[in-house]
Formats: structure tokens, C-alpha cells, sequence
């Protein structure tokens, strides 16, 4: 399960590691379980959605890297406390994507009553590039290919976000959350191409 | 990788099947490549995202209509010219998905566009949804698990989006899209905690 990743998620995660390892022992000894852990951030991220509808964009940010924060926690907190599951990690993967989208389905829906169609478009691709990172990585998987590669994967991509409407740049930073998940999934179908003509 | 599947599903696919194979086997002997049509099918239906986005829902209707059908041509093409491949079934998948999306993502647009934020709001969870049936298939066939069950699979997403747009239903279709593609994602996620318990 472990491919190569870009250098950018590469430094980011040995940042973060040694603080996710920190948080996920010490709720191992609150006796948080793991899926717990993961529906909560799915909850945060949905009360982000609710905020962006409402037009809150800063707060919805702010609210949707906490949730996230949440949801980068579960996987190692299953394995600190000896947890893991496979419905875990489907669960995790499938509220991940909900959370995600939550927030986007709500910013989408902002745009389109504050009369803003181009920014309603940007954020309807965005929302499909992004699913769409992810299913070329299952469906590969599927296949018994590994294709965790590509530019945006999900670290990338709650950073793109939170950054954009901490900063309020939204149609620039739609435009390239938009462009930059269809080129990762370019990257996955270019991945898998390669996998199958070589074997 | 064969479910059982909800009975709807099976008894149109009994009736469509006969169809497919003869469809499959004229294109064969003109010699056109299982992965043509799938790349075919999918610009058919950009088209008719780009239709909808315009406003021109009962021409979007129509020519998804057609895409879809070319998409469900490669595969039995495939199989009866021997040319199956992993790649082209990844490729299928992939194309599918974003065959689908750019109708919605086109509706959304024209939403916005006609100042229908509920609307656009609908679309969006209708997108999500639709994406996120895939992907929970996906993702557990990843894990070693077959999951084509639900409500709502491709077929009857095509059906029902079809018949959205030529009647002109569209609050009532997409609220149904929107509701019954969650419905069909917690069955998935149902099945494969019923699935992972049982071993």
C-alpha cells in the first residue's frame, strides 16, 4: 500500500508525524475508539458545509482544518491502539470524501445565492476532481495496483482549501483546486496505463 | 466480481443484454476498439453537460441519453472482440464517472446561471452521491470485497436522470437522485460491516 509519494506530501508528513503519533497515544489512554473519532470529524466537517452555506466562509475554513485535523488522527490512533479494522479504514475513506465534500456542496451552494455561477462551476469541479483523486486510487486498487501517486492528494488538497477561504482568495483558489485534481487524476489513469502495459 | 443485484437492475438488464451483445458484435467486425468507444461515449456526454449548462435540458436529456448508451457498449465490445483489458476497464470506470459528472456539473451551472440555489443545492448532493456509489464499490473491491448492491447503481442513475430532464421533473428527480444515491452509499457501507464482521 505504501508507493512513492511527491516530495511536498513527503516533508509535510514527516512534519506532522511525530505529532499525530503524540495525539493518537494519548487518546489511546482516554479510550477514544478509532471510528469514534472518525465520525466526529465527519460532524465537524459537515457543521463547516453548514457555515459555508451560510456564507461564513473564514469560520467554515477554520472549522473544516479542525475536522480534518480529526480525521488524519483515526488512522494512527488504530494502529497505537492496536484497532485497525478493515470496515475502519473503509468507513474512514468513505466519511474522508463525505467530510471533504460537505464543505465544498456548501460553498457551492453559497455561490449560487449570492449570483455567482462561474464560482458555482469552479466549486462543482472542484468537488468532482477531488472524489475523483480518490476513486482512481480505489479502483486501481481494485485491480491490484498501488496509485497513491499524483500532485493532490488529500493532504494537499484540505491545505489548498483551508488557505483559500482563511485568505479569501476563493475564485483563485477554486480555479486551482479545480485544475490541479483533474490533472491528479491524468497522473492515476497515466499511472495505471503504465502498470498494465509493463506487466 | 458478480453480487447479487436488486431485482429492478437484473430485469432490465435481461431485457437490454440480447441488445447489447448483437450491438457489440456489428461493432466488432467494423473493427472499432473497445477503448474508442468508451472515449466516444464520453465526449458525447461532455456535450451534454455543456447543453445543460446553456439551459437546453431536454437536449442534455437526450444526448446523455446516447453517451450512456456508448458506455455501455464497451464493455460487451470488449468481451466479444477479445480485447479486454485491465487498463480498459480502468479506463471505463474513470470515463463513466466523469461521463455522468458533466451532466450534473453542467446543471449546476445552469442553476446558478437561472438564480436556483435549492436547485444547485440538489445537483451537488446529487453528484456527490452518484460519485460516492462508485466509490464505495471501488474501495471495498480494494479491500477484497464485492460490492455492486444498492438501490441505485449506474443503470437506474442513468434512467432516472434521463427522465428528469425529458419530462422537465427536475426538483422532484434530483431531490430523488440526491436522497436514494445516499441511501444506495449506506447500504454499501452496511453490507461491508456485515461483510468484515462475519469473518
Amino acid at each position: 500500500m505504501s508507493a512513492p509519494r511527491q516530495s511536498l506530501t513527503n516533508s509535510l508528513r514527516r512534519l506532522f508525524d511525530p505529532l499525530l503519533a503524540r495525539s493518537a497515544a494519548a487518546l489511546s489512554r482516554l479510550g477514544i475508539a478509532p471510528n469514534t473519532l472518525t465520525v466526529l470529524g465527519f460532524l465537524i466537517c459537515l457543521g463547516a458545509g453548514g457555515l459555508a452555506a451560510l456564507g461564513y466562509l473564514f469560520w467554515a475554513g477554520l472549522i473544516f482544518l479542525m475536522g480534518s485535523a480529526l480525521d488524519a488522527l483515526d488512522g494512527p490512533l488504530a494502529r497505537h491502539s492496536g484497532r485497525s479494522s478493515l470496515f475502519g479504514a473503509f468507513l474512514d475513506s468513505t466519511l474522508d470524501r463525505y467530510g471533504e465534500a460537505a464543505l465544498l456542496v456548501g460553498l457551492a451552494t453559497h455561490f449560487a445565492t449570492a449570483g455567482q455561477p462561474l464560482l458555482v462551476f469552479l466549486t462543482s469541479l472542484a468537488l468532482l476532481g477531488s472524489l475523483m483523486v480518490s476513486y482512481t486510487r480505489a479502483r486501481a486498487e481494485g485491480l491490484g495496483i498501488d496509485n497513491a501517486v499524483g500532485l493532490l492528494t488529500r493532504l494537499e488538497r484540505v491545505g489548498l482549501l483551508t488557505l483559500t477561504l482563511l485568505i479569501g482568495w476563493t475564485t483563485l483558489g477554486l480555479l486551482a483546486l479545480a485544475l490541479l485534481t483533474q490533472v491528479t487524476v491524468a497522473q492515476r489513469v497515466l499511472r495505471v496505463h503504465q502498470e498494465t502495459s509493463s506487466s
